[in-house]
């Protein structure tokens, strides 16, 4: 069989262009949802039930619920990405608040309606190549409005920032802070290393589960990370930059703005980690197999 | 024929349970999209050229487009509301950014997609009763992160705001900015009225076509309005306060936290202000007929 890209809903599994959301559902009309998205690497997991964890943690902090436990969840997962025959992919599951009462505006009439989908492995940029990134104007909705930790589709500030930076001839797009220090970039965190030093923005980002692997990754190479903020200055000064997500993994960052970071090319120390990062796809401890051989 | 509710996906007029959107439109996986709303009341639209135009608007600032000018789409909202049968009618229209090309994370790759639905009348409260609000700790997404004169779907920190309104028994919620101004309710402005004055939130909210109406209607009366400021204290102490919303029109606010607000009933000068915003329906200037004789 040919792999395809399948999703989950309403209870059934469906081609991803059947795959749809009421016009209604405050998840499309009031972006009232929440996320998450592992990916499945050589046919495993990577780090589900950390993913499985903060979307659960995501749902309780919007006051919302899905029939199914976290072990049921894993289980559904590993049945979708079954039978789509995709070895290398991205998996996103969705909770949204779903359609309220007729005639209501009261979100407590709403049932909240889960979805899942797998597709292709995505890569934000691939892994022998350096991202060019801008540092744009746009302000990333600060926490006190959105909680960040909460992974939600507040994602205007991050698209404009995208059109910002391809009108500048860049890639990508690094949107910052009220005092323009940066936050992240349209689904990644973003590292500095200077002077074999690690630095990740603290707060007011998605502590990403990558952005976490990254860290471990460093700590145990010997170096230091620090959790703080990083000032555009920081960031064109840097020896190495990355940015990391679960679409595309550890990912240099070879130019910022109109300027080549340290040698315009892969750094030594984002290789290391890059590196280091693939082969931990393949600890029992983080890997979980699909299984590609059920029945339908 | 029974009134109905509508929409139009695709290009076709469909019952609204069978209206949907792709799971994968960046219109929901990134709140990517723009809309307005307009209401039918008593088989006429209400000011529809200044809705369609704000859309066109908040369209072109997100580089987005629809196969139709502002008269196509008059005439087919028209058409829409017709077939629904609905005399009093609550009216949306909808650009999402699409779906990018497969493996992409490009929005120029995507077609823009349109949408509208036609639903019964949608009050947020009704004329002859006063809203209980709660102002919110929550805070409002700044001007900086996402453009409020666009009018968008990022509505995270409204929904949690109203939830935090319901916990305290109230029925809505304002939120504020990092100030602790008040800045706007779930779908509507805010406005209040002390020593005859009015003064609603200058920055920060959507201009609403209520809110400028309700303006105008109150220098007709010889009332003075001020675009500024409203601190927690200012809306505690008014007179008067009131909701603007499409979704309703000119709200009187009678409760604000545990606090009765005036006289605890609708204020002379909101009655006044209410009472004319609804004559303003039958003025041949603001008032479009829907045509229900056509043929389907």
């Amino acid at each position: 069989m040919t792999p395809q890209s399948l999703a989950h809903v309403n209870g059934e599994i469906v081609p991803i262009n059947e795959a749809k959301i009421s016009l209604l559902d405050w998840g499309f009309l009031h972006s009232d949802a929440t996320y998450d998205v592992a990916h499945v690497w050589d046919g495993h997991f990577f780090r589900l039930d950390e993913h499985v964890q903060r979307y659960f943690a995501g749902m309780e902090k919007l006051r919302m619920s899905i029939p199914y436990n976290e072990t049921q969840l894993t289980a559904l997962l590993l049945k979708l990405v079954g039978q789509s025959g995709l070895r290398n992919a991205y998996v996103e599951m969705i909770t949204t608040r779903g359609v309220p009462e007729s005639g209501s505006r009261d979100p407590r009439t709403c049932k909240n309606q889960f979805f899942a989908f797998v597709v292709p492995f995505v890569w934000i940029s691939q892994p022998d190549q350096g991202l060019h990134l801008a540092i744009s104007q746009q302000q990333r909705i600060p926490s006190a409005s959105v909680d960040p930790t909460i992974k939600n589709y507040h994602w205007l500030d991050l698209v404009m920032g995208q059109f910002e930076a391809y009108d500048q001839g860049a890639q990508t797009a690094a949107v910052v802070d009220d005092k323009g220090n940066i936050k992240e970039g349209p689904g990644f965190n973003i590292f500095i290393i200077k002077d074999r030093q690690l630095r990740t923005t603290a707060k007011g980002v998605l502590e990403g589960i990558t952005r976490k692997t990254a860290i471990q990754l460093a700590q145990q190479l010997g170096l230091q990370v620090e959790l703080g903020e990083i000032s555009a200055q920081d960031l064109r000064q840097a020896d190495e930059a990355f940015a990391t997500s679960t679409a595309g993994g550890i990912m240099a960052i070879t130019q910022v703005d109109h300027q080549v970071l340290g040698r315009g090319q892969i750094g030594p120390l984002t290789q290391q980690l890059q590196d280091a990062y693939w082969a931990l796809h393949s600890q029992p401890k983080f890997a979980l197999e699909v299984n590609y051989e059920l029945p339908l």
